[in-house]
């Protein structure tokens, strides 16, 4: 590949931003304004979610935009601070240190980096296929119990009292013994704002439109609730003077841009971190990757799954040198953006202009916000991420599935983040390995008067008792090629009678080394045991990669074309009984 | 299932020991003469590469020998200490303690302990596809390189100098500076030793043909080799005293049966050679139960590999109570078992009495054993193992596959088997899930004038502009799920005039939750880009399970019997054009 089409391959805005136009110009920057509105009270909260200072949330929702804009390949995806990855950020910044120390925050830092190059390295390579193994059920188990668990510990700061915890267990037992030292404002507060916000979501689109408005505006401004209830609420603490009674209040925040610096070099906290890393990359993908295709069909545009790790990978690097955390592309505020009209990643780059000018400026006016309605925010949102009839569904399809996802979030609730992906993951592969490993065998045998070969087992079917037909429905590979050794070998021992068998291969895709060698040595155990070994419809390719093997020399019987040619030449009879049969039913 | 069923299944002595006769006990003790005098040399050698006193080899001799024929399925099969495991077990022991020390014993009967407790749960748990994942190439490259280094190693022994090392390079390293120091009475011994076994294995046999003796009894008689070098190398150092020339000699082996005795109970070092011990089970296992199939399958007999893994583990374990080291089923010693016409395992325990005796009686005999002629045995033994022209073959047939056997042989020489082995298998089990995330997809037209549809690729057929048809080569699940969606992205977005998709299924042998979730979302990001999707001849086990999902409500196009009846459906001229050249070239 020459370098122009390198450089496009690698930068899409390259290709977006040749066609950029006035119009584009001025409707991105609209987007941008709504965004940015929207954003500024969800990077605060997911910020203190992950245990950090207010202003790690706005510098995280800068450099990683504009970074995007340059790599990403979606038109419309946002990224920035998510629910999910912040929790997972307090949990592994957790094992290293304590929240407010520097070392915490130079930790969360350190993930963003390691995340970053994770995801870079993985898109480098071409190895995203490693996230497909993050399978549905597991993912979404994690994200229930991720979600159940942050609203959990986000009543600590509703109702003003200490909550504290890596899983569900230890975060109510932390709880229970406060639960005499509810702040009563605080509670208050954290109470309306819940009440008010949930009436958002419910009621107020609906009522908005009776007013006359159109859907998408009224849309739009039902989701600008969470600024509403912030007004309010950081109006009302101030004006009644509620921080002088007990209401924890956000204080000040940092004004003025990020010291842009390189993130901790420590090669010893790295290791520590690099598994948390990498699952905050690996579920930062999936999530992001799954809204991007979902927005990006609606426009019948292409995302390039491996250009996406790129640049997630960008914008977690992005993040880590302007002093923020791990970001990735979120749900709520991609869909934001999308129903704004954003055309091109540019929409994002302004967004990120918007929270800079809202960081130089605006920060004192968040001094007399309360934690209490950041918090309100943070359960509203992550509630809908909650989705346990998800388990009656997946039981309805698939018990496996279902245990991987139980699993999954148990061990999420009951042990922390880590371990309940970790055994999900696990479990999920586990599962894989066991079923590739035992693959669907069925003995065949003729639809009287046809030439079709269908299983005995469902079918009324004849059978010669000197002949075993076996179709094989998967690839021969090493998983399973001792599989078919001990099957062959088990069916010959148990009847005396058979003197020939016929694998049927039309589902063979592939014969990889370990299961020649199995065929071979079957072929030869066959002949010790005086057994003809023949294969009947094998695929073009398979055949192409058989022709020069020992294998075939030393095959004692033949390959046949169809499975009704093979067990014909070895009884002629049932050849004629069938062209007689279809003589009389034509 | 009831007790006597039960205890049958667990305890295959049950079933061959009620048809046991006089005349196959005749049979069986002569088998066991001959098998003994074979199995004393080599135990001795063995014990000694794994860096143990020639006694423990003949301990690891008695009781596993004694346990398979309780628990093990094999007719023939005959365990003990190999090469393979005696090399491992060096390797192991050798990182907890230092040769010779109580310790490194300690050490080595742990091994054991710990191999067999594995092997019993795996079989008691079915969970013997694990061994799967050593595939063919990668077994079969650790056996040769395993095969070069211990030949390496005996150097040291045959020609009287040091030589020691983890790997093939510090095992030259080490013999290099003491090439000066080559003690002539030594070297002569070992040269002539390994020239005579030489000569035994590749012309004895015919010689004794040309004789006038049968084919087998030429056979057996040029196995018993060995016997005859030691015989005249113990009588030659005895007779010229050669051990005060510095010849080294076995020395007094400790007479009598071994005490039994609990293995070490030490947990921590139980931890420490836990992944050792998993190699070494697996790599036992997958040896042995590839020989037993081979015999098996001679005389049409069933080997069950679950029960087999239980015989192997109590062997183990019995290996370790009687203080020997990991054993496994050989191969040269369960074909001497078998051409000697073993027809029960009873042979094998037989063989262990004859071990017992020769253990409490025949010690003193040894003393004189030169070292070097045992490490002259085992260089000849294992340099069978070695196979380099597997690489060639495996080359031929697949690049991957072959890249796996050259990582692992060349991890194996320069760096040691732990490495060499769990490199290997997880370079298979990584290019297995990289291949299982990509499946085969082709689109497909129709052959003009038929009803078939075929790869557009590979057949001249026609297509529409406005239907994609997609024949997916794989089942739908976790690994691939992603994939799909990427890929239906990706087409739709490069053709605007795709109006119609069909995925064709005749390859698609099950569906999983995660590519339910998939087809779910291709289907509703189809319909917001306009796109209808269509199944076609989607197998009855699959269809039985989509039928009550929300897929299928939610589905815009229809499930078609076939991609034919699909097509037609969408583009009824097309019907009309294929019967018609169908009435004209019927």
């Amino acid at each position: 590949m020459n370098i122009p089409s390198l450089a496009r391959r690698y930068l899409p805005i390259l290709t977006w931003g040749a066609e950029y136009s006035r119009k584009t110009l001025a409707n991105d920057l609209v987007v941008a304004l709504i965004v940015t509105v929207m954003l500024i009270p969800q990077s605060l909260a997911y910020a203190l979610l992950a245990g950090l200072p207010p202003q790690i949330g706005l510098y995280a929702s800068m450099a990683p935009l504009v970074l995007y804009a340059i790599f990403g390949t979606s038109r419309t995806l946002a990224v920035g601070p998510v629910a999910v990855a912040s929790l997972m950020t307090a949990a592994a910044a957790g094992q290293v240190a304590s929240q407010g120390t520097p070392e915490y925050l130079g930790a969360a830092i350190a993930l963003a980096v390691v995340s970053g190059l994770l995801l870079l390295a993985m898109g480098l390579m071409r190895l995203g296929f490693l996230a497909n193994f993050l399978s549905h059920p597991v993912i979404s188990g994690f994200i229930t119990a991720s979600g159940i668990q942050i609203a959990a510990g986000q009543l600590g700061p509703v109702l003003g009292i200490h909550a504290e915890g890596e899983n569900l267990v230890d975060l109510l037992k932390s709880m229970v013994p406060n639960l005499a030292h509810i702040n009563p404002y605080t509670a208050v507060i954290g109470g309306a704002t819940l009440a008010f916000l949930f009436w958002v979501r419910g009621s107020l689109k609906p009522l908005l439109m009776r007013f006359g408005l159109g859907d998408r505006a009224a849309g739009m401004l039902a989701k600008v609730g969470p600024v509403m209830a912030i007004v309010a609420t950081t109006g009302a603490v101030w004006g009644l003077g509620l921080s002088e009674h007990g209401v924890k209040i956000v204080g000040t925040v940092p004004k003025g841009l990020p010291k842009l610096a390189l993130p901790p070099m420590d090669l010893a906290l790295w290791m520590k971190i690099l598994v948390p890393a990498l699952l905050i990359s690996v579920v930062g993908y999936v999530e992001s990757i799954s809204v991007a295709l979902t927005l990006a069909a609606k426009r019948r545009q292409r995302v390039d799954p491996d250009q996406e790790l790129i640049a997630l990978g960008m914008s977690n690097i992005g993040a880590a040198v302007s002093g923020g955390f791990p970001v990735t592309g979120g749900f709520a505020r991609s869909v934001v953006n999308f129903e704004a009209g954003a055309e091109t990643p540019a929409a994002g780059a302004f967004t990120a202009i918007g929270i800079a000018l809202a960081t130089m400026f605006l920060t004192p006016l968040l001094f007399f916000l309360p934690n209490a309605t950041l918090a309100a925010t943070i359960i509203v949102a992550v509630l809908s991420l909650v989705d346990l009839g998800a388990l009656r569904r997946t039981y309805a399809y698939s018990r496996t599935d279902c245990a991987a996802m139980a699993a999954t979030i148990l061990l999420t609730l009951f042990d922390g983040v880590e371990a309940g992906l970790l055994a999900g993951v696990g479990l999920s592969i586990f599962l894989h390995l066991y079923r590739t490993s035992r693959p669907h065998v069925a003995v065949v045998g003729q639809i009287p008067g046809t030439m079709n070969f269908r299983n005995v087992a469902r079918h009324d079917v004849v059978t010669d008792p000197g002949v075993l037909s076996l179709r094989v429905d998967a690839s021969l590979y090493f998983p399973n090629a001792r599989f078919i050794e001990d099957y062959i070998n088990g069916a010959v021992a148990a009847n005396p009678a058979i003197r020939h068998i016929i694998l049927e291969c039309p589902a063979v895709n592939t014969v990889d080394y370990s299961a020649l060698e199995s065929l071979e040595a079957v072929n030869l155990r066959l002949k010790d045991g005086g057994v003809t070994l023949h294969l009947s419809e094998v695929k073009g390719p398979v055949m192409d990669g058989l022709k020069e093997t020992h294998f075939l020399k030393e095959l004692t019987g033949q390959i046949h074309l169809t499975q009704y040619d093979a067990v014909s030449s070895i009884n002629p009879e049932l050849a004629i009984r069938t062209l007689e049969a279809q003589r009389l039913n034509p």
